[in-house]
This record gives C-alpha cells, structure tokens and sequence, in this order.
C-alpha cells in the first residue's frame, strides 16, 4: 500500500505501518486460560520481554510475532519483509540448545516464571547472527553492545505469532508506558493531525529542547517518546531519566506536548535502527520524527549523518513518516540563540559546549552546567540522582 | 499532473507549478524587432509591469500570458485555471476605454514609454472586478490596497501569451532579482536538494530570524526572498529593506541562505496571495514555504490563521510545495530563547514584544529597539533610513 502525503497530514493522522494497528493483547485471565493446556515454557531475556510487549501492543506493527528463518534473510538482506514492506531489523526469539518444542504452542515467561504470553510455534530455525550482524549492524565486534547480543543470542530461533499481557508498569514509569492505540487517542482527543516524536534515552539539555521546538513550530504536537527497555551499562536509569523529562516539560505549553515511554531494548545499530524508531513512531500516530547526529550509535561504528542519510534515501511512501533531520545544537554567544552549524556562521569558541564526559564529571561534583547547556531544574535532579545513596 | 513528495524532497528540488519553468523572455533587440511592425502600444501601471516580468521569468509559470475571460471566472470562482490547476488570483491587464486594440498584437510599454514586450491578442473581455474583489479580497472595500487596484482597473482587460524583456535592474535591489531559472541553478550549485522560502515585504527582526532558522535546520537551504514589487504606502523602501537584509545575512552561514528579491506587486490578498507566494516560491526550486499569521494580509481584513488554514486544506500534489506555518514569535525571558504561543508555556510580562508602531517610534527616535527584538545592525540601519535627509 501507498500512504500519500495528503494522509501524513490530514485530520487522521499517520497510518501504521502495513495499514493496520496490530493488537496482540491478552488479559491475564485469557493467557492463563491459554497456556493451561500443559505447555512447554520458554524463558524470555529482558530484551526478548520488551519486543514481545511492542509485538503485542501494535508497537512493531505489521509484525504479528517473532519472524521465521525467510523474514529473517528478507529483512537483514533486503531491510524489507518478504511482502516488500519496509523492516530493517529482525526481531527474533532465541531457543536454547536444551530447549525442546513438541506441540503447536510454547508459554512465554519472564526470568521469574511469570507468564508472559503464548507462541504459536510455525518453525525453528537456525538463525545466521553472523550475517545479520554484518549487515544489520554493519560488525561483528562483541565490543558492540547490540552486535554482543545478537552473536550471544542461542544459534536457533523459534517463530510464528504470539498473544502476550501488556501488563501495567510500575514506577514513574509505569503510567507513562502508553500503547499506540493510546497514543493515538491522546492524539485525537487533543486535536493534533500532525504529531512529532522525539527519541531518547538521554536525559534532555537544551540541546534536545531546541530539535524539540524547532520541530513541534511547524506541527501540532509533540510526543516526547524515551525509551525504557534495556539499554547498555553507563546510561542514565529510565527512572531519574522520567523525572528530568517532567523537569523538561515545564518548558513546553501541556496542551503541546505528551510524554510517554516507550518499552522497547536499544540495539544501538544506528542508521537501521533508526527507521525502526520511525516507523514505532509512525505506529504511535506520529506524522514527524526527528533524526539527530548519529542516531540511535553506539562508540565510532556510524558516521555522523549515516542515519539520516539512510532515513533520506528511502521512498517517502515506503517510510511514511517524514523524518526531521538535525545536526547537533549549542547555545551560541554572538547569536544570543540556540543554533547548530547550519543556523550559525560564528566558530566553535562562541559556542557553550560540553561532551559527555565533561558534564558527567561536573554532575557528579556537584557543579551545574550553565544555564546555556541545561536547564537548572534538570541538572539538579542529575546531581541529586548521582550522589552516592546514604 | 501529480508530484510526489518523493519529487519534492528528491535532489531534483521542487518541479515547477505545472511542471514546466515557462520562459517568455526577449532581448531587447527581439523585443525592438517583434514591436517594429507599427503595432498599436499599451502602456502598463507598475503593478502590471511586475506582473509582465513575473510571467516572462517564469515565476508565475504555468502561466505564459494575461489571463482571459474563461480563466478569470475559473480562477475567481473555483482558485485553479480551467484545466484544474491550483491558481489562486487572476493576473489581467487592463485595457483603457480609450484603447482600440486594431491588430493582433501590442507592443507592451512602461509609463516612460519604454518597450516593455509584446502581447499576443487572444481577447478583449469585460473584466468582473467586482467579482473579483469579493471572491478573492473576501470585500470590496476600497480601503483595502489590492481591492482598490481591482476596482479601479479598466472595465476591459485584453488578454494572451506575452513575450517580454526581463532587463537587468539598477540599484542594491537589481543584483538580487534573480530568476527562477537563476534560483535554480544557485540551489544546485550549492547542492541544495530542499529549500525553504521566506516571503516578506518588511524589515527582519529577531522574530523573523528565528522562523527562518527554525525552518532551516531541518532543509539544506534558505531562499531569503523579499518582494520588492510595488507594495502600499508606509512600507518600507525596498533599497533600504535589502540593506537590512545584508545585515541579517551576518547571522547566517553563508553556505545556507542565498537573498534574491521577487519582483512583484503585493496584492495584500491575504490567504489567496499567499497560495499565490507558494507557488512562485516552488517555481523558484522552493520545497518547502514558511507562511506566518496574518500572511499577506493588510488591516484586519482576515483572520490570523486564515492563510495557514487554507494551505492546510489543499492536497499536497495540488500545491506541490510544503507550507511550514508558524506562530508570531517573541523573546521569552524565562525560556531565555526565542519562541512562540506553541512552544513557550509563560504568561506574555515575560515576553519581550513590541507592536509595529512601537518599533516605527523607537526607530524615528533614533531608540535602538531591545537585541531582543531586532539586531542592532538592522537597527541601525533602519534608524538612519528614517531620519530627514539634510
């Protein structure tokens, strides 16, 4: 199917990818009822928990379940299902060399034995991690924390469609865990037929705030979006990274911006794992999505603008959310403005500017950043959350 | 025909209006041979002169000519041409009761009696002024500038294709008319694949500067674009606003903003004008067209959002370039940044705003206006224009 411009920004805003908004839910009581039936049990990794969860809330629509060996090669071949519909990364449930699959059904649990869902076995197949850490990731270096999982992952895979609980989070989290269809609806009840989405899984400075305004100026809303799945050691938890975004929101009028989390794992392979952010956007109801420098990298594998390249060469139809493309953001002095190098023809020693390190170290003494380079509401929290617990 | 988003953001750049750059241009030696025949002349107001040059460029394309009775009434009644064309203002040349019009061409003249062109008559119509004021100006009230040149027009307007010189203009502003074709080929030289323009007939301030950025960081370019046609009384002069436009430059990277002047009358048509101004944009090789309040409207005659509004509901391919719409901007002293209603969440005390008379006394008073609002460079420069020449 085509999705025309004239639908990414009428009154109904996006369509989800394939055409259909996926809904693979059961209620506690119906998964019991399913997997009664004396099911052999299959333990789910944190990561594998939260694609089932996307799976199952149509966050990962039009998949219906983890994929088989032809999806597999189709997808890290061609970054394309074997329909042809746009896919770049395989999403895979890994079976264990003990494991045994008799019947037509496997209970899906979590590391505590909590019963997650059920799989409708359609194969088992022997999944090429090697190639689809090449081609994927673009590497086969274990240092690589997404490439680590995938090589690491058990050499079968078992496929075919699930029915899964999306089971209410706990935490400051918790309520802000919204499925597509929600967003969506907040979408609809607000009024807004054109909707940017905004990924994290940092902390936002007012870097972030600037991609963010600049953006939502010519939508209707924005949708806040972090994710809150597994992420690798060294990041910010997803709960300090929850009350730095409600900081952040003081700075936006409420009636423009929502703020949910999105459960799903980081796999950190940059340019394809950026349209996968996409098109969850695009699942979520989201018309624009906004691509910075080196999206959704990880150490030196990507090239500064691979992603947005990459996001840039697709055919707008087959995407369907129109990517916004950014460069990095600082506070400039002679501007007396936020800009990036596209925006400001002043060199570098007019611009406030920190890496990483430099603000993890004055956060960690105690010192806030400048007010240029982060809001004080939020670096205040950032001190607070790193400060040794008595 | 259609064109695709793909089209849009493609490298190709914007398609023009129909698909085809129309060029009717002469030299003047053609234009002095095609006149010699002793054809009878028509000398033109400066609003048709503008007119004449818009269409021999290229920048009104599809149009090759002064429209006729059929396109008129099609173009009033229904905003596109006879064959379906979005076209959103008839563009007629009037013809004085006392014009006989004998043969089948005219020689087109200026009020000094220069050779302007040549038109092809195709007809003589009475010319539905009246019409044409309360469909397209949405009143007829002579108070309003552009319906005052409606109905102050011949009662006859004499239509068909036009051929014309397209001569170099003198003075700071005639360096910067370029063409659409010139547009073009600065855009590709620069390989710029997405373009955003910015219509103004008014000095930039900050408020400006900020719509203009916004819009830049997520396109490669910025097509500064100030027309510079015959505008009302109380405008500021063109040369003195392409002064101000230089300064502004200076906060911009010269590899991202090319200035280049639209000669054209101002119609202060409000929301037809300003599907008028996209359309010529996307003839320049424009993708995507910044649209603010009030667009192209004079008084009160239209509702703030009414232009944003009635580009919102055309289809995509039926415009064919982006419409990027955005709110008044000011200065918000909490957010320190540059904002608008959508982005910032604080009450007005913290805004820094001034209105238009404001700034005008200020700037009489030889008072540089808050950096806030206005670089003092262009502060400057509009304080010194205003002042009386000794």
């Amino acid at each position: 199917m085509t999705i025309s411009e004239r639908t990414l920004t009428g009154p109904r805003g996006a369509l989800p990818h394939g055409g259909v908004l996926v809904d693979r839910r059961l209620d506690a009581d119906e998964a019991g009822a399913v997997a009664s039936g004396g099911l052999g049990s299959l333990m789910l990794t944190a990561a594998e928990v939260a694609d089932l969860r996307a799976v199952a809330s149509g966050a990962y629509s039009p998949l219906v379940g983890f994929m088989g060996a032809k999806e597999h090669q189709s997808v890290v071949e061609q970054m394309r299902l074997p329909d042809g519909l746009l896919w770049p990364i395989p999403v895979c449930l890994g079976l264990p060399d003990e494991a045994r699959v008799d019947g037509g059904r496997l209970a899906l649990r979590d590391d505590q034995g909590r019963l997650l869902g059920v799989l409708e076995v359609t194969e088992v197949f022997d999944r090429d991690r090697r190639g689809e850490a090449e081609l994927v990731y673009g590497t086969t270096d274990v240092a690589h924390p997404g490439v680590a999982r995938v090589l690491q992952a058990p050499a079968r895979a078992v496929a075919g469609p699930i029915q899964a609980v999306v089971a209410p989070l706990g935490g400051p989290v918790g309520s802000r865990a919204l499925t597509p269809s929600e967003t969506r609806a907040a979408f609809q009840a607000r009024g807004w037929a054109s909707v940017v989405g905004f990924q994290t899984r940092n902390p936002v400075h007012r870097a972030h705030e600037y991609l963010m305004k600049c953006a939502l100026e010519t939508v209707d809303g924005l949708l806040l979006h972090p994710l809150v799945g597994p992420t690798k050691d060294g990041d910010v938890p997803a709960e300090v990274r929850m009350r730095a975004y409600e900081a952040i929101l003081e700075y936006f009028p409420p009636s423009r911006v929502l703020l949910s989390a999105l459960v799903a794992p980081m796999r950190y392979a940059g340019p394809r794992e950026a349209v996968l952010h996409a098109l969850v956007r695009k699942n979520h109801g989201c018309t624009h999505f906004i691509v910075g420098r080196d999206h959704a990298g990880v150490g030196s594998y990507y090239g500064t603008f691979e992603a947005q390249e990459l996001l840039a060469s697709l055919p707008a139809d087959d995407l369907g959310i129109v990517p916004l493309r950014f460069d990095n953001a600082f506070w400039c002095r002679r501007c007396g403005a936020m800009a990036t190098a596209k925006t400001c023809p002043h060199p570098d020693p007019d611009h406030v500017a920190l890496s990483g390190t430099q603000v993890r170290s004055m956060l960690a003494a105690g010192q806030l950043p400048p007010p240029e380079f982060s809001r004080a509401e939020v670096a205040s929290l950032l001190i607070d959350a790193s400060r040794p617990r008595p």
